[in-house]
Parts: structure tokens; sequence; C-alpha cells
């Protein structure tokens, strides 16, 4: 049984619109119910604070990832639940975000919504910005997207309701 | 009396060579003595995890102090003493970092060795290389240092023992 308060990074990875951000955010609120300390290091958060600069090379996609790490870990050390719902879309740059929390307190999962269903979602409207020839470099259509070799956990959202999928990611972190 | 167990940042800005470190190091020890959560954010141990694209140019500097600074935020609001030798030469970044704090948790210390001390103590030998023409841009002396004008405290570290100035600063810290 995990104890979360001494502190725990949990880093939702996966596709644009795979369910990333909601999940973050109804874990949030759970484990805050439960009274622990918690913070979302979501891309919208970090920006303007942290990642300014940063655009969609492959470069500034791993630093955006070292940064947002760098800053989990200084959290996480100190008893904070820190929830990531960050694409990062290269097995390079999560191997050292995982290196970096050198005493387990490193949580990945795996938000494996297959692409046809996160295409459908759309939250942003890139997949359909994307087949028009608005925007490149979608992760998962035609930019890369590493998938997870071994994460603690692998969750897919198709099929299963909100509460369902945040019961699973909840137990799975109290365990 | 302040409860440091709140979390607070510690920002201490001042010349090159004028103990922001020195001083940084000596009070994490004392706080971490009476049990607190505390960390230590200098120069060297950002780099590498969240500044590393940084330069010298006056924009950079105000990067670097804005990035700690955000950083600086979501730990001491998760009841950590954040402590940060920063030398933040501009006003205007270090008004930003006050105000992302919002709620008092900042306070400002302005390490006011005259920088004759600074040059004569010169612990990386800036002050030496810039004489010669081997640097420029060192803060002080031919790029700009804007003293505060109204810091929690100020503290001229001349004419005192280490001990002295710590104890100082922490009395500050804790009324």
């Amino acid at each position: 049984m995990r104890d979360l308060a001494h502190g725990l990074t949990v880093w939702l990875t996966g596709l644009p619109s795979s369910g990333k951000t909601t999940l973050a955010r109804a874990l949030e609120k759970k484990l805050v119910d439960e009274g622990l300390r918690v913070e979302v290091l979501d891309g919208d958060v970090v920006r303007e604070g942290l990642t300014r600069d940063l655009g969609l090379s492959a470069d500034d996609r791993r630093e955006n990832v070292r940064r947002i790490g760098f800053v989990a870990d200084l959290l996480s050390r100190n008893g904070v639940v820190v929830i990531c719902p960050v694409i990062a879309p290269y097995r390079d740059a999560r191997a050292e975000v995982r290196k970096r929390h050198d005493d387990g307190r490193y949580f990945e999962v795996h938000v494996a919504t297959p692409v046809e269903l996160c295409a459908e979602r759309d939250v942003k409207g890139l997949y359909a910005a994307q087949r028009v020839g608005e925007v490149t470099g979608l992760t998962g259509v035609d930019d890369p997207y590493e998938a997870p070799d071994a994460p603690e956990l692998t969750l897919d959202t198709s099929g299963r309701t909100l509460d369902e999928s945040v019961e699973i990611l909840w137990r799975a972190l109290h365990q």
C-alpha cells in the first residue's frame, strides 16, 4: 500500500485528446478530498512561467518534458502528488525524468486511447486541422509518439466512463 | 511570529560574491535542523533542469528569474521554505515574482555587501576577469544592478561573521 503523502509524480503520457487532462483534473479532485497536497502541471499551467520559449520541434518537446520533470521531482520529494498530463512523445525524455526521481517516486501512466477515438473526440480541433493541412506535427499522426514499453499502468479510456477510468488509476496509485 | 512550515520563498538578491550562496547554505542547514522542508534554488542547481538555454542578456536574466520564481511559488505554497540565492538584477522581474506569491509568502533580502568588498572576495574570479577584459556584463560593474527599494531585509555582510549574518536573517524570517 503506497502512502501518497510521501509524494509521487504521476505522469500521464498519451496522444492529444486521449483524456490526459480530464483524468488529471478528476484525479486531482479525488486526492485533494483525501487531504493530500496536489499540483497539476499541464502545458497551460507551466507555459507562462516555465516554457514560453518552446515550440513543437523534437528538441523543444524534449526540453518541455525535462523542465516539467525537474519541477515535478522537486515537488514530489517534498510530499506533493504531482500530476503531469503531458504528451511526452519521446521515450528517452521520459526515461530521463524517471531517472531523476531516484527513489521510486515516478509513476508512468500510458493513456492508451486508440488514435481513432482521439481523432473523433478532437477536443482542441487539432485532428481536423491536420486533415485539412492547417497544422502539421500532430503527435501520433504526422509526428512521432513512442509508446511506453513498461509503464506502471496502461489505461485505455475507450468504453469506460470517466469515473471508471479514474477509479482504475486511483486504485493503481494506492497499491 | 511567522510559521515557516507554511512555506516561504526567501530571495537573496545582490551582486556576485556578495555572499548569497554562502548565506543560503548556512540558512538551509539551520532550517533543516528545525525540521523544516527546505530547497535551495541556486543557478547551478536549476541550470541543467530548467535554464540551460539562458545566457546573460537582459531578457535572459529576466527569464531566469521568472522560471525560478515560478518554481519557488509552487514549492512554497506546498509548505517548503525555498531559498533563492539569485542575483536578479532587475526590479521589474523581482516585482513579478513577488506578485506571483499572492499571499505574503515572498521575503526579499538585499544582500548589500559593498561592491568593493565583493570585488575583493571575488569567489569566481569574475571581477578580476572583467578588469582585464576577459568578460563583460558583470552585474554591478558594467551591467545594471537595480537595488531593491523596499526589501523585507537589507543585510550587509561586511564586518560580520557568517554566523552573525545568518542569525540576523534567521531572526527576521521568524518575526
